[in-house]
C-alpha cells in the first residue's frame, strides 16, 4: 500500500511537511485500529487493544516513518509494520513499567493492572513483545533482517537496562549525573534512536547513515527526557495533563534534583538529601514549594533546559551532515521543531 | 564449532544413540554456563542466570538438537543457538507463570519473585524474551529467517494463549475436555513441536518435513502433559520431586478430573464439582484421599494413561513416515522411549 507524501506542489514547503506529518499521524491511527480487532482469548488481547488505543503522541512510529522517508519517496506496507512494531514495543514497556512502578493511571486512564489485574498485565505485555518481533520480521523480510534484528536487540535490551537502573536508583541516594544520563538513555533515548534507524533500514538505506539516524534519535531522546523532567515543575498542568510537582511528591530523582544538588548551599543540600532519601516515606504536599524554591535558587530549571538544548543542537548538527532521498529529512526537522516547542 | 555425534562404530546402535543424547545434554549444560556470565546491571541479569541454572530436563533444547540432526550429521553453532533460544523461552515463561500462579518454589528452589521481588521477575523475564529473539536471529541468519520467525511466532503466541486459558479455567467450573486439550496444547505441546521444527529449519531441512516434526513434537507434548497430570497422583513422590496430590490440593482441574467427571456417579460428581469450584477456598488435606478414591472408581488414571499413549503412538506413526540425513531420527526415537518410561 502506498501513500503519497506530497499532496500539492503549490503549498510552501513547511506547510507541505506539516501536512505530511499530520497525514502520517492520521494514517498511523487507522493502522493501529486495524491492528486491534477483537480476538480470543479476550482476557489476553483486550488489554492490548486498550493500551494501544489510549493515544499518546506517537513519537516513535512517526520517527520510524521519518527514517523510512530518508530512503524512500513514499510510505509502503513494510514501513507501517515497522512503525507499529516500535509503538507496540513502547506500549509493552509502559504496561510492564506501570506494574513495577505501581502506577494507577496512564494518560489519565486506569493502567492495565488496575483495570484488570497483575497477571493479565504481565501476560498481555508478553504477547505484545512477541507481536513486536512478528511485526519486525514481516517488515524486514525482504531486507537485511539479521542486521535489523541485531540493531533492534540493542534498543530492546537498552530499554530493560534503563528500567533496571531506574529501579536501582530508587533504592540508593548515591546517583551521579553520568549514571542518571545512562538511565534516561536506556529508558527513553535508545528507542527514539532505534525507531529512526529501523525506518531507514526498512527502506534499504545504508547501515552507516541509518546509524547516524540512530544517534540523532538518541540525542533527541535525551533532550526529550530532560524537558519532561523540567515540565514536571515548570510546565502548565493544563497542558502537560499532569499535576505540578508530581515527580517531587514521589521523590523521583529527576535531572532538576541532580543539578540542584550540585549547586545548592549546605542547608538546601541537607533538605534535598533528606527529601530524596530512599527511606523517606512521608513527603508532605506543602513542602513541594520548598523544593521548587531550591530549584529556583540553584537555577536548576535553566541549567536543565540548556542541557536539553545542547542535545537538540547536536541532533541538528548530525542531521545537517546527511541527505535524504525522500521527504524524511524535512519531516524530521519539523518533528524536532515540534518537540522543541512542546509544552506538554 | 562441530561435535561429532558418532563416537564409535563398534558399539551397538542403541548405545551409540544413548551416548549421543547424553553428550548433547552435557554439551548443552556447558553452553548454558557460557551464556550466563555475570553482567551489569546485576539486578537484571542475576535472576536470568539463576533460573537457567536451576536445571530441569532440558527436553526442549534436546528436541531442537534432534530436529537439527534430521538435516545435518553434526551439531554446529547455529544449532546450539537455537537450542539456547528454546530453553531461554521456556524459562522466561516459567518465570512469568510463577508470578501469575504465585508459586513459591520451582524445581525445589525459591522462585525468582520470591527470592528477589515481582518487579525483578517481570523485568528479567522480559529481557529473557528479548534474548530469545536475538538467539533466534543469530541462529537463523544464514537460513530462511523470515520463515523461522514466522513459525516461532505461532509457538510463542500459543504459549501465551495457553497460559491465558489456564488462568481463565481457574475462574470457571465449565471446562470441557476439548477446551482442556487446547489449553495444554498451548502451555506445553506447541513449544515441544516448535523446538523440533526450529532445529530442522536451522539445518535447512525442507519446510514440510520440518512441519511434520512440529506435529510430532505437539503429539509428544500432549502425551507429556497428560502423563504429568497422572504422575501428580500416581507417581512416586521420591521420583517426581513433588508431593503426591499437590494438584488436587490446589484444586487444579487436571486431565484426571475431566475424565473422572465424565464417569462419576451422582454423589461423586457433586463432591468433585464442589471441590473444584473456583470459589472453594478451604480444601482439606485429609479429603485428598476421597478424590483419589473417585479417580480409582472411575478408572481415571488408566484412561488418562491410555490417552497419553494414543498421542505417543501418533507421534511414532508420523515419525515412521520421515527419514533423517543425520542421527536425528534415532535420537528422537530414543527420546520418545525415555519420555514413555519416565516416572518423574
Amino acid at each position: 500500500m502506498v501513500m503519497s507524501c506530497r499532496t500539492s506542489v503549490f503549498l510552501p514547503d513547511i506547510l507541505i511537511i506539516m501536512q505530511t506529518l499530520s497525514q502520517l499521524r492520521e494514517e498511523f491511527e487507522t493502522r493501529v485500529r486495524a491492528y486491534c480487532p477483537p480476538r480470543e482469548p479476550r482476557g489476553l488481547y483486550d488489554p492490548v487493544t486498550y493500551i494501544l488505543q489510549l493515544g499518546g503522541k506517537r513519537v516513535r512510529p512517526l520517527l520510524c516513518a521519518c527514517g523510512y522517508l530518508f530512503g524512500a519517496e513514499d510510505m509502503r506496507e513494510e514501513a507501517w509494520l515497522g512503525a507499529l512494531a516500535v509503538e507496540v514495543f513502547h506500549n509493552f514497556s509502559l504496561l510492564h513499567d506501570d506494574i513495577m512502578d505501581e502506577a494507577p493511571l496512564r494518560r489519565g486512564f486506569a493502567t492495565v493492572h488496575q483495570k484488570w489485574n497483575i497477571p493479565t498485565a504481565i501476560l498481555s505485555g508478553d504477547v505484545m513483545l512477541i507481536q513486536v518481533y512478528h511485526l519486525l520480521a514481516r517488515a524486514g523480510a525482504t531486507r537485511d533482517l539479521p542486521h535489523i534484528m541485531d540493531r533492534f536487540h540493542e534498543t530492546a535490551v537498552g530499554v530493560c537496562e534503563g528500567q533496571q537502573l531506574d529501579m536501582d536508583f530508587e533504592r540508593t541516594d548515591q546517583v551521579g549525573w553520568t549514571a542518571y544520563l545512562d538511565m534516561i538513555r536506556g529508558k527513553t533515548a535508545v528507542l527514539l534512536g532505534g525507531s529512526l534507524e529501523l525506518g531507514a533500514l526498512l527502506a534499504g538505506w545504508p547501515h552507516d547513515d541509518a546509524l547516524t539516524l540512530y544517534r540523532i534519535g538518541e540525542q533527541l531522546g535525551m533532550s526529550f527526557q530532560l524537558k519532561d523532567d523540567w515540565l514536571d515543575v515548570f510546565g502548565e498542568p493544563g497542558k502537560t495533563g499532569k499535576r505540578q510537582g508530581g515527580d517531587i511528591l514521589r521523590g523521583k530523582k529527576t535531572a532538576l534534583v541532580h543539578v540542584a544538588m550540585e549547586g545548592a548551599g549546605s542547608s538546601d543540600r541537607v533538605f534535598l538529601a533528606d527529601w530524596y532519601h530512599p527511606d523517606h516515606s512521608l513527603r508532605k504536599e506543602q513542602d513541594i514549594e520548598r523544593i521548587i524554591a531550591i530549584f529556583d535558587r540553584t537555577g536548576a530549571g535553566g541549567t536543565v533546559l540548556a542541557r536539553a538544548s545542547a542535545y537538540e543542537e547536536e541532533a541538528m548538527r548530525l542531521l545537517a551532515g546527511i541527505e535524504s532521498r525522500g521527504p524524511g529529512k524535512a519531516c524530521l526537522q519539523q518533528m524536532i521543531r515540534e518537540l522543541q516547542g512542546r509544552d506538554g
